[in-house]
């Protein structure tokens, strides 16, 4: 019988598969791997050529490689017939972007542009194209057009339009010979059928696509660049589809490859944060999503819809049908701490991890828990990668205060998962002051499920309940609920996130003690994040300047 | 032939002393010693006790331990017989505080005070007084006291009286049973002799002793405190002498356990900063001299007395008679480095360290100094340990700001050196504006003799040729030249100075293109420093009041 589906969640640094049990959502079995050539940020793997700083590319192949080793290995491990697989989905970090040719060839798969940075993957982190963001702001600002309003009132260099800007001005020959631009997910999607589509979230959220309205104008466009007038419609000419939409059953040299049935249905591709919430009974307008990676995406539900700046997306069914689904996020979360695990440490914290066998990660989360509020006595603007709620800024950078001759590597990793629960309040008293109110919030993702000290602070600073996910996977369970969708096993997506959505029983609930010391420190925060973010004082964007200068770029 | 002095310097965290030949300066022999105890800033280690944070103790019993180590030492090394040595001189970190009874013996040597933070050495960078250094500025200033624009307007917590007017209303037990409040380098000479003197410069440049005013009055101490009145009178009962005065020779027992003879003279000590200009052949207007060590202190001599605020001193015949010496300075210079091999710094440095036998330090300064100016992306405050000059505010604390996920330990490290360069710009600029101006520089101290990346950033920073001593020990050979007088070799300071002094050939000249690059990034500190430092965003008081508050202090 089928009744099982995959998901395929396509994180930052990884590919993850889970098997799920469609009637009730219980997961069979997860494998997991990491991508080859990881992100490439500093160097270009084929080349070994240097990046300009920012940069963020990924290597395709990675994507197929990861598919072949992790679906034979979850279908062994739950001991499934393929046979009993009905559908497959995926999900993909967005706006994560390639050239194509029209046969469905990434164009750095060819000899003539395997050197080439602009025919790779753009991942959705790559920030070198803030430029093209802000003259594509600008001019939609100057016109008025009403879907920036829907984007919080900024492009986002980690949207789609900057990253193929990009391409289309710094390498002409990438783009002459480019047939489609396509996000990952949609392109991965393709592989599998030979259908090619484009999923609604990912046009509606990093593409200002409207389901009404379609794609901005090409007017827009030509006033922008007039050698970008018609980019949509000779870069991106394939049809838009909401999620849950069946694209095709797999190819048979697929299926063969993947040890599957040919006539397994594949789902339309997500983007990964969006589609947890189909794994976290998420359908109601009040309730918050968060997914709590390597970035943190917040998606939150209302009826009807508002403008709140500072946004990334402001989207009807963009979460679930019938409701408004906002997103906003923090681009760095996890990155930061396993930055500074990786950079800010002590050759005595080295050896005692190395004594315990535990990694730095884990030993100084542990040190930062044992501290009260307060006690670390620094504060961080937890901008390393960019801000992304509500400033809409990538060239903003990090920053910590208060560092004495007594502070510990544990204080500044403390200073950072308190940043992230500040940067997080801030974004919620933001949609709270534009009318979207955030009634329950829950959390999924490593941290939120591992790290009770984090979560606990999250409550504290937003004085807010958070109840956790039990999927480990939710974004890869949220494709798996697609699949059933995809594969004709519920007739619609809101009854199949009701049958398989598992929340677990922990919850965590503010500290009024420690509420209160996180209000100052808060207080300290916002203060910090206007001046720094608002542009009373613009170093960081100065030395962004004296760096490239520096460096000849 | 006595033609040989020893001059002994205690620094931070350790002794050294060197045998000097007086007819020209040469060094025969040095030897160092760290204190057992090092400096006490988190326990007491006689009772394991916690102490407040911003306590910086000592134990002098690790000082007398020290001399009888070192001494006998260099004695041996140079093979020199101790009826060749002439004299002896001490100089010593200031303000350097401790309680003693009427025979000088230490309160923290008896059983009753040993577990009393208060009996100890109170060490320069004993920044817990804070409080009662605001008090005795703010009632200086209603008062137009005189002598508080020779200390630039503020009185630091790093002075006498803060830290025993700290002494006086925090342990009154201790107040009561202290005979005399001694700088730690007059109490170590009265030990050799018998005969208790205050060294002049100790006394003007950190407790407002003015050549002919003396001390502040009896009103001012009682407008701050009634208990305060007579302080003076009852808690600083010697007399004051200058540098080059013979305060006796050796007492028997202590020439014996010294390895010395009897008739060796012994100097009355001096600070270990203002010394070293007596190694370095500063003696005319316009030489200024910079001592590059765990702090950094500067000292500028004019003919004319000016008012220079966010000094720290300005005393006539300060550093060499007929002059006058002003003196500013970073209280965090090397420590602020060590810091940042310490407690900031990546697990595969750790191992590469390691593996190629090189201190932290050195390898984290070789990758920065891999790198280009403005490279690093990131700018510091260097106020670890709070603000000497020109801010006076030992509450101010450190700050980076411009970090990415791609910068490295060694960019924090080198924005780290950068940050201790500007901060030295701005005090030779606040120096220039009122009417002093530093027309040659000679630095001394292990930084300016081993860390050519850092001297030249220096140059191209301060714009200003950098000459270096000949010495290694510019402070100890000092007090060697001190002792020279004391022991009547020479009958003046300027004539001994002339006569010892060693300056090398080296000489770092400013790179232009350096210097603008560090012009734009000087700008950004000078932006930063204001911003903070001027009292716009106090977050730094602020996070520390948070901090107290958290800890229930």
């Amino acid at each position: 019988m089928k009744v099982y589906t995959i998901g395929i969640d396509y994180g930052t640094l990884s590919g993850r598969a889970v098997l799920v049990d469609t009637r009730d959502g219980r997961e069979l079995a997860t494998a997991a791997m990491d991508y080859p050539h990881g992100v490439m940020d500093t160097v270009l793997a084929a080349s070994g050529a240097a990046l300009p700083p920012d940069y963020a590319l990924q290597d395709p192949a990675d994507y197929l490689l990861v598919l072949r080793h992790i679906i034979p290995e979850v279908l062994k491990e739950a001991a499934v017939s393929p046979e009993e697989v009905a559908g497959i989905g995926i999900d993909f970090t967005c706006c994560t972007v390639l050239p194509i040719r029209a046969d469905g060839t990434p164009l750095c798969f060819e000899e003539g542009f395997r050197h080439n940075p602009h025919a790779y993957v753009k991942l959705w982190k790559h920030h070198a194209a803030q430029s093209y963001a802000d003259r594509l702001t600008e001019i939609a600002a100057k016109r008025g057009e009403k879907w920036l309003t829907d984007c919080g009132g900024t492009v986002s260099s980690e949207y789609l339009f900057p990253k193929i800007y990009q391409v289309l001005d710094e390498a002409p020959e990438v783009w002459q010979e480019t047939h489609a631009f396509m996000e990952a997910g949609d392109w991965l999607t393709a592989q599998l059928t030979g259908n090619y589509v484009r999923g609604y979230q990912f046009a509606a959220f990093k593409s200002h696509y409207g389901k009404k309205e379609g794609y901005p104008s090409e007017e827009y466009f030509a006033a922008v660049d007039e050698r970008l007038r018609f980019v949509v419609r000779d870069k991106l000419p394939y049809p838009v589809v909401p999620a849950g939409t069946v694209t095709g059953t797999l190819l048979p040299e697929i299926a063969a490859a993947l040890g599957l049935s040919p006539d397994t249905a594949v789902a339309a591709a997500t983007p990964d944060g969006h589609v947890a919430a189909c794994a976290l009974d998420t359908c109601k307008a009040g309730d918050a999503v968060a997914v709590m990676g390597t970035s943190a995406p917040f998606y939150v539900l209302t009826h009807e819809k508002k403008d709140v700046p500072g946004v990334c997306g402001t989207v009807e069914d963009g979460v679930v049908p019938g409701l408004v689904g906002y997103e906003a996020g923090l681009c760095c979360f996890g990155d930061h701490f396993a930055y500074a695990a990786q950079q800010l440490t002590s050759p005595d914290y080295v050896k005692e991890a190395a004594e315990r066998g535990i990694p730095m990660l884990k030993l100084l989360i542990e040190k930062a828990a044992a501290k009260k509020p307060g006690e670390a006595g620094v504060i961080a603007l937890n901008w390393w990668n960019g801000n992304r709620s509500t400033l809409v800024d990538s060239d903003l950078s990090g920053l910590f205060v208060g560092m004495t001759l007594q502070t510990r590597p544990e204080d500044l990793m403390r200073a950072l998962i308190e940043a992230t629960a500040f940067g997080t309040r801030n974004v919620f008293e933001n949609f709270a002051r534009h009318g979207v109110h955030a009634t329950g919030l829950v959390a999924s993702g490593g941290i939120a499920r591992k790290d009770p000290f984090t979560m606990q602070l999250f409550a504290d600073v937003l004085k807010m309940e958070i109840r956790i996910a039990e999927t480990a996977q939710a974004p890869a369970t949220g494709a798996a609920v697609n699949a059933a969708v995809a594969a004709g096993i519920y007739s619609t997506l809101p009854e199949a996130i009701h049958a398989m959505s598992r929340i677990s029983d922990t919850v965590y609930r503010p500290n009024a003690e420690n509420a209160a010391v996180y209000d100052a420190l808060y207080a300290e925060y916002k203060k910090l994040h206007d001046y720094f973010g608002l542009g009373e004082n613009n170093v960081m964007k100065e030395l962004r300047r004296i760096r490239a200068a520096a460096k000849g770029i």
